[in-house]
């Protein structure tokens, strides 16, 4: 199985290897590894839009995650290398969805697919409107 | 918010407390520590049913996650006692569907709700039918 | 091989199981995931002697680890119950040194060995004195 | 404080960069990632001589780690770039031990040193002795 991002919206690009202490006694890697893996898509996506999520958190606000989809296709081994592909599938005044592809480095075979639904915070809690200028990624 | 599981089916409690390592710098559970107690929940699920995963791998199967869906609705916080039910949702010959409820042990208040699809694979990785006695829990 | 805790001193016992997610590729527990099981040695401790490290934590103070040194005797599986023993090897009025013991909970066979030392820090990051009622571990 | 690996050895240096995942809610990273940093940076050695770790667990044998030693000196924060350097401190035909520092990627501050020793065991976990060509590391 190979799958695609949409086309004509920014898709950022990460690349990972997989760590001995991700796998568990399956020999492959842990399910929930996976789900670490996409917030590293996402943290990639926000840095290489040129406002990264420390940014963000100095704003007084957080990205709450408050939905999380993911199908597992193939399983990963140690020391694989995966490319992990992020984008906004939709985005409001409060929330962001990502969604993500995890393939194989090499063979570009497809593994995970996901997506992750964030609404934003301010430290007491309370849900707030995105600020500026993550705020402009609406339509992109 | 309070989450009931349905009514006439077999529900597995388990509790467990928040580590410390399970937080995040938000100051609060991580949404991946999140995927590590629903795995505790249907584990349990499956000692309280009598036949325990580890029996389950002894047979040659292993039960590979395929599908993950979860949704966070509160935070959880360092020392915070919560509560997994867990029961079958949905289940053939070859895959289970686990469906969760976390919640606060004390309050009730339900935290995070979700569910996983798991397909029964043979060591060298193929689709197998569940084994007995896992398998007559269909219908339960 | 068997160990043994100091004789005279207060010593904490906790019970776990092994979680899936802990075990990696090698078929056994993750080495890092002891250092997470003497975590919840300590913080047991602190609970079972009536100040637990959430208390702890709202007098502004956090107990950052310094130190840790950890001897692997034998490896652990999936669903093996465990017993972490913890007491203080040394304390004073900024630092404590815990010890560890981790054995099988029903051969009692010692698998992991260590001690932590931890000193007393505001949360501007600055070493101050142990709070009451903490300090009054001391000698005991 | 800086430190210095000893000269005259082959000493690998490796790079990463925190993911929020794992701090904690002390709002810096937890003591037990460090553990993994220090994987990584074994891992890197052995890529980095040219015979990886994976390569290594293809002969049919395992590094099982048997001691650990970890100091702390200064916190490290979400997104903060780590340098690894690890080399071999000691080694004999059935085991290796490795010394490590982690410092700033900006300013070489460093973080966390720590060493670990690791035992040469087969799939059966009996000792053995290191096979070829990892075993030509010593005096290196």
């Amino acid at each position: 199985m190979t799958a695609k991002p949409p086309e004509g919206v920014f898709v950022a690009e990460s690349e990972i290897e997989v760590r001995y202490a991700e796998t568990d006694a399956m020999g492959v890697v842990h399910h929930g590894s996976f789900v670490i893996y996409l917030e590293l898509g996402r943290t990639g996506y926000m840095r290489q839009r040129g406002h990264d999520y420390s940014s963000f958190e100095r704003t007084g606000h957080h990205m709450a995650v408050v939905e999380l989809n993911v199908r597992y296709h193939l399983p990963a081994r140690y020391g694989q290398r995966l490319r992990i592909r992020s984008w906004i599938k939709d985005m409001n005044r409060r929330s962001i969805t990502f969604g993500y592809i995890i393939s194989d480095v090499v063979d570009n075979t497809c593994l995970v697919t996901g997506s992750s639904r964030h609404v934003c915070i301010t430290e007491a809690g309370q849900v707030a409107t995105i600020p500026e200028p993550w705020i402009c990624w609406r339509g992109s």
